[in-house]
């Protein structure tokens, strides 16, 4: 049910962006291809569910606000993918924006998204003029500098890291807003939110490192082994295997604690559960990695 | 005195960006390297010449449309300058900034300051959400799909282009966004103001077409030829030099004859007229370049 609406407010959304006649076809076709179809869609899904926990009053602006993010997170895949960041010729198992159609293409396609996102909740808006103007700051803080997903990828060309902040923008930021977006939205203020949002960036962080390190290019739909390559902090070479594990599973029982009181408490611990379990690598995959390695 | 008030201004909103010890330093520094020292500044100065006309009953809410135009334009030089498309090695006279920095922190730098602009303008809100909103919608449409500067951009990866489309989504957008996001700010309608801002950038248009025919990198600061160079079209390869600036000269009569009435409208046409001065090349040019073709 929540797919069919994030599928439902993406296509207009896209539809308008793409313009007609008066378009370039080029870079309208890129839009569409970086966007859909979608992946998980993990972040506008958490989003709507905090809304929906929050009473989900105005479910337009809640729609507005998932696609927005989802727009967000497709414009930082299609920048990271650039050959002078991870140089990545496939993504979601098709090949990556500037190699369908090109550098310049996806480098438009990224800004064209950040553009777009801030305008959809703008657009949204109607009568509820402050609670967008406040989704737009919180999009704005955990995507720009200093603290949001620009900084985090600015971190990776420091010589000195400091990596609770890299960490905390790379990953965690778009969980922040994804959560702090789904209260505002419901009228509910950001701040309680920020916790639970940002445990689940480490979380998918620390799911991201077991991920890197176990499975092969073929099951994940993109390269491997990129931390090893590039020199990136993982948890798996920190902790091992099993230390990561076990660390994911602390993330994820703080990420329960953390969730505000709110008529949909239950619903949302649940969703945390379901995604620890989708998070955790299954015993089958750990002895197949462990005979590889 | 616009000046000032514009210095000021974009000091202020790049501090913040700028961050502490917990952002990435370089990034940071790249983010003020791309703003400052400013250019021309002609699409925040007309802003608020715009601004003025009508009243400036709200000064913090025009600085803030005018900064976040120049952060809108300060980033698409950053990524126009890119590599992938001008490959520019110098701009306003000193390195472009991925020549200063790296391409990833350029890329990094145009998407930072490209979020900034909407938090400025959300930021600024205050009481008046909806000029808020309604500046935010128009920066939106201008920068992005499918009519506004990336739009523009991505006509250049066409085999058959609409040239008027191109024209004003390339040059023209920002200045459309600079008399609109003016007068907005000062809480009067949009829509009478389009046609002012086209114009202005329609004479742009032509005389950087002059400028990027007749005068030499030592003395733009930025490679010359670039529109032959790139098989882009120009005014003055279709009128000539003479018949482009008489183009010019009609263009800058339309300008002013489409200035609506409001209690600066005697201010802004002479603003026009002095833009129209300086936009023209003096005779001795015209003979070097006469020399020198």
């Amino acid at each position: 049910m929540l797919n069919e609406r994030l599928d439902r407010a993406t296509s207009s959304v896209l539809l308008r962006a793409m313009g007609g006649v008066d378009a370039p076809k080029k870079l309208a076709k890129a839009l569409e291809y970086a966007v859909t179809p979608g992946g998980a869609r993990i972040r506008p899904t958490i989003l709507l569910s905090v809304a929906m926990a929050c009473g989900d009053d105005r479910p337009a602006l809640a729609d507005a606000a998932a696609v927005a993010l989802e727009l967000i997170h497709c414009a930082s895949l299609v920048h990271d993918d650039l050959p002078c960041f991870d140089d990545a010729d496939h993504r979601r198992g098709k090949a990556t924006v500037h190699r369908a159609y090109s550098e310049p293409l996806a480098v438009l396609t990224g800004d064209s998204l950040i553009v777009l996102a801030f305008d959809v909740l703008a657009e949204a808006a109607g009568k509820d003029a402050d609670r967008a103007l406040q989704m737009i700051r919180v999009l704005a803080r955990r995507t720009g500098m200093p603290e949001g997903i620009c900084a985090g990828q600015g971190w990776e060309s420091e010589a000195q890291v400091n990596l609770s902040a890299y960490h905390r923008a790379k990953t965690g930021a778009l969980f922040i807003a994804a959560t702090q977006m789904g209260a505002l939205a419901a009228g509910q203020e950001a701040e309680p939110w920020e916790e639970l949002g940002a445990r689940i960036g480490e979380a998918f962080q620390v799911a991201d490192d077991l991920r890197d390190s176990l499975y092969d290019a073929e099951t994940l739909g993109k390269p491997v082994g990129q931390d090893a390559a590039h020199g990136r902090p993982n948890a798996v070479t920190a902790l091992g295997v099993q230390g990561a594990i076990r660390r994911l599973k602390d993330i994820l029982g703080g990420a329960i604690a953390s969730i505000p009181s709110c008529q949909g408490e239950a619903m949302l611990a649940d969703m945390v559960r379901r995604y620890a379990e989708r998070m955790t690598p299954v015993a089958p995959t750990l002895r197949q990695a462990a005979a590889r390695h």
